[in-house]
């Protein structure tokens, strides 16, 4: 909306740090957010438009830098800045700053260049000291109002700026209180409040040897100095970690004169949306106070009145609203956000103050909303010409999507939350707790829902995973295996519960104080990692014509096609649904652990001849094949990328005793033997070890059977005229020339024996996982055997890094707190690993110009990791079929961006 | 010696295939070994020199790969080349090839570049068939050597060219010679020779139901083709696989008519080496037969002659040496033999026959020789002045050295082999079978020598490595723990011998059919493989003169600086003798694995607490600073690189439940928490876990524990005056800039803190492993922390391919015998591995102009590695104490080829 600017790329000594609302000087420049931050812009674009803002400065987000490199001390320069910006306000206002007669009081406000809870937000009334605090009893006749003022200033001031905990204070009121035997602060008169000013100081001088300062100057830079402090506080390092801040962004610190809501009834506070943010309809929503300050609207103290008469109609309320109770003013107040919404082409959030009938805008910011108020309110906008399609694309956060498309609990219901974890798979699912994939399979044959609740989730987990409504692990992160899966499967997940103890032995889990046992019920909410006792009421999501006007917009726009990681019938119709453009990713090993199949398989691994082997691949070939032939009708006309078995084969052996044991039966072998061939099998390291390509190559008859599963499968649509695929046959883990071209030669050798037997042409490609950085560095040689290449991001970045997914839980958080990683790699695609992307995509493309390029793995469906596959110039994603529709938006927007 | 030439880059259809030894055309050329093989270049060498050379032309090895493009089948044009030649060979001969009256025969051989066994040797006497068996009886008057041979040929040539199993053949002459009542061949006359063939001739018919080749071109196409079709046989495979012996230079062949050292008692032949080829001394060494083919010089039927006379007496043989024999003859072949070596200006192997008198030579090439022998050798030519210094060193092979390090099995004693595994670590070693380091280090520690006998070996073994006399493994490959730490520790070692089968709970170990119990004495030899039982004399290494010549000639050419990996006084004192430059990886874990440590150590990982972790740390400081202090002592002068902890910590936690309990008393906590504990630990794939610096953002105190042992021992030893060294702290791990700056932030504080404390003034360098992709990728901006990157080429080579080198085992023969990998890139440095060393050190080099490189890892004493670090430009190579001195040569030779 606004753009940067060449102004801050002045010299060092020509640069301004501070600048004013109004200033005439910057009046033509549009100073940028990363400058001035979300509020100071949006308080310095208001003066510009000559809306009545109180007169303030901000100082710049680079100052915040410069604050922590000059030992978390403001410099001379700056200020020097803040006491010439100082005398503007005192001129504009006509009062002086300290001054006993006319004192000028003022707020200091953080502003990041994203709204960011956690942070310093706000000091009112500084400048208030025990002189000035009797010039504003006189200038508001009000000596309660003062006194509360300077009481409650402080309170604020000793607390965020010199460190002294909260509840000293409010011990001191509550003693007083009990003292004088009342209840309500309301019933404290100036007289209360004067004597615990005093007890307040005596506090501050109890904690921290010196006396409340007194000096405003000192009161202001301390409170400027909190703000910047405040940036690296704990709350504000989580909140920016959770959301993906940079942490050298910095926050702004604005400073302006203090207006009064609460100096008669002729004054008001409020807050107000230009739209409304839940459901996007197009009316003013908001709220406001009449004689109060801005807190308490939100402190609920008082009940706010609404700001329109409709609105407190619709929710029967009988105090007025501020259209009927100050009629003129509101109607300013409408032209004013009429005309904010117009200038900022999008939705405000805005605050306001009424002081003696005069409107004071303080600030105005876009209004955080609901994915589905941001949908319709985009294409609201575009139908009113006030934004462009591409406005609108832009202007939706794609991974918000995500919530239109999972369920969601009714938040209407009182919640008996019990634990939490990480929101690892949106949506919500409630069902009886269950701690065994078969025990999830028995009751849903049963028809009854289940939470397959695990320590962790193993392969083996995947028809229990199908099975039950959702997951809730107590261990693993937000790339787990549970859940990835569930994501990929589209079920609700909580991951890494560290608040739950699971005892699989008594069938029950723990949480501080509850105990629950399996067959109980419980909810989770896998868009916020709550674990809820009972059922609770969901409500479904409603895909709106808007949200698919926004899709049908996005594939205008965007380049990068979109494809989905699937191998279900159920998954690719939900993702053909979704818009995917075909199967980028489909895991023939999943197929594999099916109740009727895993035997077979079981079977084929603990073989010991040739002959063996072919004989269980044999027994395994007609499910291979109803599969493809089911999945390849369901994805007619568009590709579908099948990648051979790949996960090493120790991965489908039994693994508890019991199980050991009933494999052993059925496979009529002694256990004894299966114990040694499991052990044999046993892998120091699975993630290096022998899978993908390399079981090939030891055991070509494996991929031979897929191979021959897949032909057979495509004759077969072709023999009954089925329009199905072209498939695309990927081999997983090849880092040499020599592995794809052996199984290249594998794949062609195959299709033409099948083509012979049938007298069928058979169309495929043939094409590669770049998923180990050796096939990246040498992706010339290999692109020289490969018709494609898809980026196995999610092995590229374990093997770049030599991170494994599965262990980083154990100091990815020290790693972020360290400030090592700004973002997980494992989310989205990191700089390293990207630079491998791009030299495979280059050496690729210089091979053979033809080659398709695409990515598959979790970073499939992140906004940042498409943005970044759009710029390198790849022609698809896959991605889970849930994020299909978050990816098309996604893609556009890249597009958008790049163009 | 030979210079490739541009004769080869001729149009190919000017391109000449086939070579006579004599062809005036070619007279001014030299045909280089890779177009003609090591014998044809020899035989056409000799030829040029004016040797008599029997008549005879090279097929060349491209004909080799052409063969093979043409579905195993000579094409036309070559078919007519070799008739041409053949036309060639007849005119010098006077013979024709086929003819009634005066047959020309034929021997045909293979010949690749380098000698190899295993592939089809020689058919001799080519060209006989049932009307030129009576051709050759009439011109030799010998009719028992025309059947003898013709029965001999039809006998080869059946089984090499035919495939038809030698068996058969034998059955029938034992048959025949029982029914005759004899005992010996040489009892069988012509006439039964020629009953024989008749037999021969019907088993040739019958398995392949054809006639035995009557015709002699088709005999010689056969026999050629043959020799082709060797070069692929598995037995040629697994030479090449053994001796890293690229599958693509293909062999040459070699026709060329016969002559017969069997035609009365003025014929003889023989094989003669110009120097001793055992011990380097510089006399005519060889065996010759009077009256015989080649074939009966090496068969052992009959007893060689020596050649001259003093090595005659010297063995006190009565049989006169052809020196004495046939003065004449040995006068002229002494003659050739001096002219030889000075043309080759190397120890030549021949072989040659007496036709009639007429001295023939048959071949020659460099002969094989021992180590020590190639060192002699070499420096005995030096001072001949026959060669440089730059060619003798060149000329030794540097792996080959290794055998002059290590102590070997005396030979001439009968060995009562019970097994093979790798030969993981050279040397040998006798002692008692012990199944646990602690057994070990029990007899150890009372003077008994044992032979450690495991599965496989963990770091908790080290102690018992150090312990034994040697250690074999019935799992891993030559880069498993075992091997890997053996070889460091110079210790043999046999891995991953799977004919042994480990029964630690009976303590015992079973092969084919021997049960060996603990305690029994069995002795391994890690340069070979072998497993033995009972002791075997071993030969002490002589490390001669010329040897310690040879290493100070590498050193005045090389550039390459050669480090050590060492850990300990013992391994840092044997590689300075062996010249080691320094220490290029202490590994510091190594020292946490001792006795009255590992406590300390698990109670630093289970501390629940800073303090409690602070405090175990406390007590393992004064241990770590005693390392510091011995090693940097016995380093004096020299850079010491010390790697700061790397390894998991879960490593050093007990494994089995007796350990545990132990642990958990002498911890004074409970089994079941420290049961918890560790499995809480556990890794799926520790090689990617929380590891190196990893380690230390989570628990900077261990890290500052370690360098507070680093700056203290130096403290320590500048206060007593003693000189020490500068050390080069290394930080593992390390795949983003933030890791580095971090670590190199704390170094620099502990540093700074030691030397206040003391007051005197620390000089260190802080640098990092490179052995993650991301590392190399992102080396400018790792470059700007790091005054020094040590590529870590194990883990590098393991992220890159993504192979764990524990688990590679199961599939790496797989990859070797599909021609994957020419060799193991555990092994050598791989090409993709070299691309990303090469990144690092061009954008390493590019931030940081004096940052210093170099290798460690078991890559560091691979001569092939070593020049490739050469040509990259690398500052040294760090390696075993023992590779020292291969890797001094490998480093000069590297320098030579690259100037």
């Amino acid at each position: 909306m606004i753009t940067t600017l060449t102004f801050q790329k002045l010299k060092p000594s020509m640069k301004k740090f501070i600048f004013n609302f109004k200033s005439n000087k910057i009046k033509k420049i549009k100073l940028p957010k990363n400058i001035l931050g979300g509020k100071g812009a949006n308080l310095s674009e208001m003066g510009r438009m000559g809306l009545p803002v109180p007169s303030g400065f901000t100082i710049s987000t680079e100052v915040c830098d410069l604050f922590y490199k000059n030992k978390k001390k403001l410099n001379k320069k700056i200020l020097n800045e803040i006491n010439k910006e100082l005398k503007v306000i005192e001129k504009d206002s006509g009062k002086k700053f300290g001054d006993i007669k006319n004192p000028l009081l003022v707020s200091v406000r953080s502003g990041a260049r994203v709204s960011m809870p956690g942070m310093m937000d706000t000091i009112l009334n500084l400048g208030l000291n025990d002189n000035t605090v009797i010039a504003l009893a006189k200038k508001t006749s009000n000596l309660r109002f003062a006194n509360d003022s300077y009481r409650r200033f402080i309170q604020m001031y000793s607390n965020v700026v010199l460190g002294i905990e909260g509840y000293h204070f409010e011990d001191i009121i509550e003693n007083y209180k009990l003292t004088k035997g009342v209840l309500l602060d309301t019933e404290l008169d100036e007289n209360d409040w004067e004597a615990l000013i005093k007890d307040f100081k005596n506090i501050v001088k109890e904690k921290t040897k010196k006396n409340f300062p007194q000096n405003v100057n000192e009161q202001l830079i301390g409170a400027i100095s909190a703000v910047f402090l405040s940036w690296e506080s704990h709350r504000a390092k989580v909140y920016r970690k959770l959301n993906q801040i940079p942490s050298n962004w910095g926050t702004a610190v604005n400073v302006q004169s203090m207006v009064f809501g609460n100096m008669g009834n002729d004054c008001a506070t409020g807050v107000v949306f230009t739209r409304n943010p839940s459901d996007g309809s197009k009316d003013i929503y908001g709220e406001y106070l009449i004689n109060a300050q801005g807190e308490d609207v939100v402190a609920g103290t008082r009940t706010p009145q609404h700001i329109t008469k409709k609105a407190r109609v619709e929710s029967k309320e009988t105090l007025k609203s501020m259209e009927e109770a100050m009629p003129k003013t509101y109607k300013q107040l409408k032209n004013i956000l009429i005309k904010l919404e117009k200038y900022y082409k999008d939705m405000q959030d805005v605050e306001f103050t009424v002081e003696n009938k005069k409107l004071w805008m303080l600030q105005t910011r876009s209004g955080k909303r609901t994915a589905k108020s941001a949908v319709k309110i985009a294409v609201d906008m575009v139908k009113e010409k006030l934004i462009t399609k591409k406005d609108a694309i832009l202007r939706i956060e794609p991974s918000s999507l995500d919530t239109l498309l999972h369920p969601t609990l009714d938040e209407k219901v009182n919640l008996d939350v019990i634990g939490t974890g990480l929101p690892a798979s949106p949506g919500a699912a409630s069902g009886k707790v269950v701690f065994t994939s078969e025990e999830a399979e028995r009751l849903n044959s049963m028809m009854q829902s289940t939470i397959l609740v695990r320590i962790e989730t193993s392969p083996e987990d995947i028809h229990g995973m199908h099975a039950a409504k959702g997951i809730l692990t107590s261990r693993g992160g937000m790339t787990s295996h549970a859940a990835v899966v569930a994501r990929g499967m589209g079920r609700p997940c909580v991951s890494g519960s560290s608040e739950i103890e699971i005892d699989y032995k008594n069938k029950l889990f723990k949480t501080n104080n509850r105990v629950i046992k399996e067959g109980e019920i419980i909810t989770i909410d896998g868009s916020t990692g709550r674990i809820i006792i009972g059922e609770v009421k969901t409500v479904k999501p409603e895909i709106s014509g808007d949200f698919s006007k926004i899709m049908s917009w996005s594939d205008d726009f965007r380049k990068l096609k979109i494809r989905t990681n699937s191998e279900t019938p159920l998954d690719s119709k939900t993702a053909r649904e979704f818009g995917a453009e075909g199967i980028g990713l489909c895991r023939t090993e999943h197929m594999f652990f099916e109740e009727e199949r895993i035997l077979s398989v079981r079977e084929m691994i603990l073989s010991k001849t040739i002959e063996d082997r072919s004989n269980a691949l044999k027994k395994l070939l007609p499910h291979q094949k109803k599969d493809f032939i089911e999945i390849f009708k369901i994805m007619k006309g568009l590709p579908v990328t099948v990648r051979l078995l790949d996960p090493p084969l120790h991965e489908f052996l039994p693994k508890s005793n019991n199980e050991i044991n009933d494999v052993a039966v059925s496979l009529n072998i002694p256990v004894k033997e299966l114990e040694v061939r499991i052990s044999e099998l046993h892998e120091q390291n699975p993630m290096l070890g022998h899978r993908g390509c390399r079981l090939a190559i030891s055991f070509p008859e494996i991929y031979e059977m897929q191979c021959t599963a897949i032909f057979e499968a495509l004759v077969e649509c072709k023999k009954h005229k089925i329009q199905s695929t072209m498939p695309e046959i990927m081999i997983p883990l090849v880092s040499t020339e020599a592995e794809i071209k052996i199984m290249k030669d594998l794949v062609i050798r195959i299709a033409k024996k099948v083509q012979d037997e049938n007298k069928i042409k058979i169309d495929f490609l043939v094409g590669t996982m770049i998923e180990l950085p050796r096939a990246a560095i040498k992706a010339k040689d290999i692109a020289k055997h490969a018709e494609f290449f898809s980026f196995g991001t999610n092995d590229l970045t374990q093997t770049t890094f030599g991170i494994s997914r599965d262990d980083s839980g154990k100091f990815l958080n020290d790693y972020i707190e360290n400030k090592i990683f700004d973002i997980d790699p494992f989310v989205s695609i990191d700089e390293g690993v990207g630079d491998l992307i791009k030299i495979a995509t280059d050496k690729g493309r210089k091979q053979n110009k033809k080659i398709k390029l695409g990515i598959c793995g979790e970073h499939g469906g992140d906004p940042k990791s498409i943005e970044f596959c759009a710029k390198t110039g790849l022609d698809y994603v896959s991605c889970s079929p849930y994020r299909v529709p978050v990816a098309r938006l996604a893609a556009a927007q890249a597009q958008l961006k790049k163009n």
